[in-house]
């Protein structure tokens, strides 16, 4: 789930593993009438090697010629939309008002740009993430990439969780997932809406899971998570998000940075693997995973032993 | 209406010349779920200064990063769509999906682009033409752009056009018009969808009325107009067109090329103006747009004088 580095490098161990990767969607959006998807796109763009590697976003390569003639014409232009970018929202969103399910979008959309693991969206049912702030309740693009995430959170709502169920696909992926990896993402935004949906928690706790920490010396690999964690009245620290995770996950990688904080995760009757967690380059990436692998391979079937 | 040159001519003369441009939106049709208008988009890019020189569509300077993605992802590719371009549709549709009219809309976009005569979308309504021919009833972007207009038409349709009438806007700009001009279009698919919305004829026939003939020596200036009228029967010359303008103008205005052809047209009752009516460049439609409009400034009101 999330962490498309992480991802990314568990794809490469491929034929030793078979890889399906579960993706928030609660970040989907509707602009200038595209179905817009960016944690899946994040996720396929780095399995297909497409991946902006300077911004963390978008694609490699990218223009910009439909958003400067938006801007031109004083349409709402906050959103990057790239245009290679573009002609997958375009295609995604043609499909989908052809009644395909987004999983079964993705699926084909994949396939074209030979993507080899499974990717996931949780649900085909739409789910709105909500960011609660002292500013009030916004749209989560509209904190993320409108407000810059400056204002400070409160609390989070997932709109039409209730409703949502999870695919068929990520339930039959969970039930036959020899190990379960959280990737390094955002706890509240990129990974609590996935364990929000019916069925999800009850399935990852059946089988061994491992969450690698988003958090290093008190920041964020990426992202606001650490700014979330402190406005909510947490430690910024990768402690947090592993008690955030209790329950659910056997194994927890810490990265070297935080080796002091082990005993406090070993605590919560969570096993520690401390490494380099910082991906900086493709063999970063594979190793981690490899290692990520290795742990969880090793953790006995319950957290206790 | 039509004629994207000749009214960027007649646009030249400004301030002498107050123009409207009512165009048609026959061939306007949804892609990929984008309001493409064709012909609206022809005009604003021609008299924005921004029209391909060479293609006769679309924007110069422009690429095709979106839709290289929609053929890498096996979505439909056949109508070029550029990227500056896939702009203005975005926008376009984004407005219209709030419910501006069209012709609201297109005053927005025609502002922003700095065009300065109004161009008037000939209905806010959804008309859409469709030509018979012997492979069947043919939706128009199909037949002018994927067919290449290759299959043999018999007819014409213009969907929708019993439920539609001008804009407002239209009504106005023909009630005070001091002259109308017929740019060197299609008559069957770009000049006969405006004539044929409920009163337009009525206007035009009011007021002093020529146009300039779209077939020089046989041949259309552009696009399929010759070839349709041999198919249906027709002489492809300059008096077919004229004839089928027959009690709508006052004066027409023939190729020298077609000098011959003068007393035929004015055997209709029909004045004619001979001149080079090929515009090759800009100082070719500003020419043209002003011997176009001291033509019909010298027509008497009535064509019989």
């Amino acid at each position: 789930m999330g962490g498309a580095k992480l991802m990314d490098g568990l794809a490469m161990l491929a034929p030793d593993v078979s890889l399906s990767v579960v993706v928030n969607t609660g970040d989907d959006f509707e602009h200038l009438g595209l179905r817009i998807c960016p944690d899946l796109d994040t996720v396929m763009y780095t399995l297909a090697g497409l991946a902006n590697p300077d911004t963390g976003w978008g694609l490699r390569d990218e223009s910009f010629q439909a958003l400067s003639t938006l801007e031109r014409l004083g349409a709402p232009s906050w959103f990057r939309l790239g245009d290679r970018d573009l002609g997958v929202h375009l295609e995604r969103t043609r499909r989908l008002r052809q009644g395909e399910r987004l999983t079964e979008v993705t699926h084909v959309i994949c396939g074209r740009l030979s993507v080899g693991p499974a990717v996931l969206p949780m649900t085909d049912t739409a789910v709105a993430t909500k960011v609660q702030t002292h500013d009030g309740e916004l749209d989560f693009q509209d904190y993320f990439v409108r407000l810059r995430c400056e204002p400070v959170v409160t609390g989070f709502r997932f709109a039409g969780i209730e409703d949502a169920s999870p695919s068929s696909e990520v339930l039959q992926a969970l039930d036959h997932a020899e190990a379960i990896v959280f990737g390094p993402s955002n706890p509240f935004v990129s990974i609590a809406p996935i364990l929000a949906l019916a069925g999800i928690r009850e399935r990852i706790a059946a089988r061994p899971a491992v969450a690698v920490s988003p958090i290093v010396g008190g920041q964020a690999i990426k992202g606001p998570a650490a700014k979330m964690l402190g406005e909510l009245g947490l430690d910024a620290s990768a402690v947090a998000v592993a008690k955030k995770y209790g329950g659910l996950i056997r194994g927890f990688v810490l990265d070297a940075l935080d080796r002091d904080l082990a005993p406090q995760v070993e605590a919560l009757g969570i096993r520690v693997l401390i490494t380099n967690t910082v991906m900086r380059s493709p063999d970063d990436r594979r190793r981690l995973a490899q290692e990520t692998l290795d742990f969880v391979r090793n953790l006995t079937p319950t957290a206790s032993d």
